[in-house]
C-alpha cells in the first residue's frame, strides 16, 4: 500500500525548502519586505497544489526537478491570495493556519506590498527555472495557463463573484461556476502545468484534466463541510464563519449527507480518471481519497 | 525634426486599442470586475512604458508586433501599482489622472481584486503573445527580467523603502535606491524588453541600459519637480502632498533649481546613449527631451 502520510511529509519539506530558497531574506531596506513574504509563504502549509504538480509530473514520467520551480510558484500565488484574502477589505481574518494573519502583523500596507510581490515573483520563479533554457515553449505555454488560472478569468474571477455573492442564495450550478474558478483554477494548472513539463501526452493532459477538476471540486466540498464540523483550534483558522457571513456552501444548499456524499463521488470521479495510468501515479491516487478524508 | 508629439499621440492611441482588446469586457458573473481593471487601464494615460517598448524594440530593428504584448503587460502592470498605492492603507489617494481613484469608484476590496488581476494578467499576455510560439526563449527572458523588475527586487521593494521610509531624511544616494526601484526597474524593464524583443545585440542592451536607467532617473526627478511646481489642476492628481507626507524628493534634497540640472543632465546622458544608433532611434532620443521637458 503507498505509504500517502510519509510521502506528503516528505514531500511538504522538498517544498518548504525550495520556497525558503526561491524567496530568500534579503538584509537591507527591503529585508521588512522579505520578512512580510516568508512570514506567510514558510508557515508549514499543506503544499497541496506544489504537491499535486510534481506528483503529475512524475505521473507522466517526468523528472521532479522539471516542475520544483513551477510547484514553487504555484504556492507563491496560492499563499498571496490567502494575504489578499485575509485583508480588512476582504474577508477581514486574523488567524491563518494558527498564527496571526499577515496583516495583524505587518500592517495592511506591507501585507498588500508582500502579496503583490509573491505573485510578480512567482512568474519569475517559473520563468527562471532550468528547463526553461531546454525547453522554453513549455514554460512560456505553464506561464500563460497559470496566469489564466490565477487571473481575471480564474482566480480573481472567482474571489469577486464569492464577494459580490455574500448574502444571495445562489443555485447549485452557481456555486460550481464560482469553486472552479476560486479554487478549481489552480489546481487545474498545477495538474496540467506539472504534467505538461513533465511531457505529457494529450491523450494524459485530457485524463488529467478530468481527475483535477474533480479533485478540485471535491477540495471545496470537504472545506466547506470541515467549516461546519471541524473546531477553530482543529483548523488553524476561524470555523463556522461561512454562515455568519451568509457565504454560499454546499452544506447551506445541500445539506450536509448530500454534501458528503458528493464529495465522495467526486473522489471517485478523480481516481477513475486514472485508470490508464501505471504505478507511477499512485500518488495521485492516493491523493484523491486524502482529499477527501482530511481533517484539516 | 521628429515630430513627437503627432507620435506620442499616435503610438498611445495603439497601445490603448491594444490594451482595450487585452482586457475585454465580459458579461456574467466577473463583468464588475473588468469593468473596475478596464476603468483604470483605459483612461488615456501617457503609456510612456508601452512606448518606451515598442520605440526600443524598433530601434534595434525589430517590428512593432513583436513588442506589443509586451507594451500591454508593462501598462498592465504600471496600472495595478497606481491602483494599489492609492489604496487607503498605502497612500490614500482619491484622484488619478482627474477622476476619482479606483477604489473610490469600486470599493476597496474589487480596487484591490482588480490590481491582483491586471498584474496577474499582464503576463499571460506576454506568455500568449505570437512571438511565443516563434522565439519562446526570448519570451521566458522577457517574462522573468518582467517579474524581477516589477517583484519583491524591483518595483514593489521601492514601494516598501518609500513607505518606511516616510518622515525618516534620505541621503541621495538612498533616494536613488529608491527611485531605481520604485519607478526605474520598470522603465529599464520596458526598453530592455523591447530591445530584446526586437533581437538586439549584447552592444545595443548595453547601451540601451545606459540609457534607461538615466531616463527612469530622469523621469522621478521630474515628477518630484511638478508635485511642488504645477497644480492639482493640471496634473490631474493631488500634488504638493509630497511634503505633506514627510517624502523625500529630490527638491526636498537638492532645492529645485539644482534638480532641475541634475534632470537636464540625466536627459542628456541617456541621449548620449543613443550615440551608436541609426535615425531608428530618432523617437527614443526625442524621448529623453521630452521626459524632462514634460509639463504633466
Amino acid at each position: 500500500m503507498f505509504e500517502l502520510v510519509r510521502y506528503l511529509k516528505e514531500r511538504a519539506s522538498l517544498v518548504e525548502r525550495s520556497l525558503a530558497a526561491a524567496v530568500p531574506q534579503s538584509e537591507g531596506p527591503s529585508a521588512r519586505l522579505d520578512e512580510a513574504m516568508r512570514y506567510s509563504l514558510l508557515d508549514g502549509g499543506k503544499r497541496l497544489r506544489p504537491i499535486l504538480a510534481l506528483a503529475s509530473c512524475e505521473a507522466v514520467g517526468g523528472a521532479l526537478d522539471d516542475a520544483l520551480a513551477f510547484a514553487c510558484a504555484l504556492e507563491m500565488i496560492h499563499t498571496y491570495s490567502l494575504i489578499h484574502d485575509d485583508l480588512p477589505c476582504m474577508d477581514d481574518d486574523d488567524l491563518r493556519r494558527g498564527r496571526p494573519t499577515n496583516h495583524k502583523v505587518y500592517g495592511e500596507a506591507l501585507a498588500t506590498l508582500a502579496g503583490d510581490a509573491l505573485l510578480t515573483d512567482a512568474f519569475g520563479v517559473l520563468a527562471r527555472s532550468p528547463l526553461a533554457r531546454r525547453a522554453p515553449a513549455l514554460v512560456a505555454e505553464t506561464v500563460a495557463e497559470l496566469s489564466e488560472a490565477a487571473g481575471s478569468r480564474g482566480m480573481v474571477a472567482g474571489q469577486v463573484i464569492d464577494l459580490l455573492g455574500e448574502g444571495r442564495a445562489m443555485e447549485l450550478g452557481e456555486l460550481e461556476y464560482l469553486h472552479g474558478r476560486k479554487t478549481g483554477a489552480l489546481f487545474l494548472a498545477a495538474v496540467r502545468g506539472g504534467a505538461r513539463l513533465g511531457g505529457a501526452s494529450a491523450a494524459q493532459m485530457e485524463s488529467l484534466t478530468v481527475y483535477a477538476k474533480a479533485l478540485g471540486l471535491c477540495f471545496q466540498v470537504v472545506d466547506d463541510l470541515l467549516d461546519v464540523e471541524a473546531s477553530t483550534e482543529q483548523m488553524g483558522k476561524r470555523t463556522g464563519k461561512d454562515q455568519a457571513h451568509g457565504k454560499n456552501t454546499y452544506p447551506g444548499l445541500l445539506g450536509l449527507k448530500r454534501s458528503r456524499e458528493f464529495a465522495n463521488e467526486l473522489s471517485a470521479r478523480a481516481a477513475g480518471a486514472l485508470s490508464g495510468f501505471d504505478e507511477r501515479a499512485e500518488p495521485l491516487r492516493a491523493l484523491a481519497g486524502f482529499v477527501v478524508e482530511r481533517k484539516l
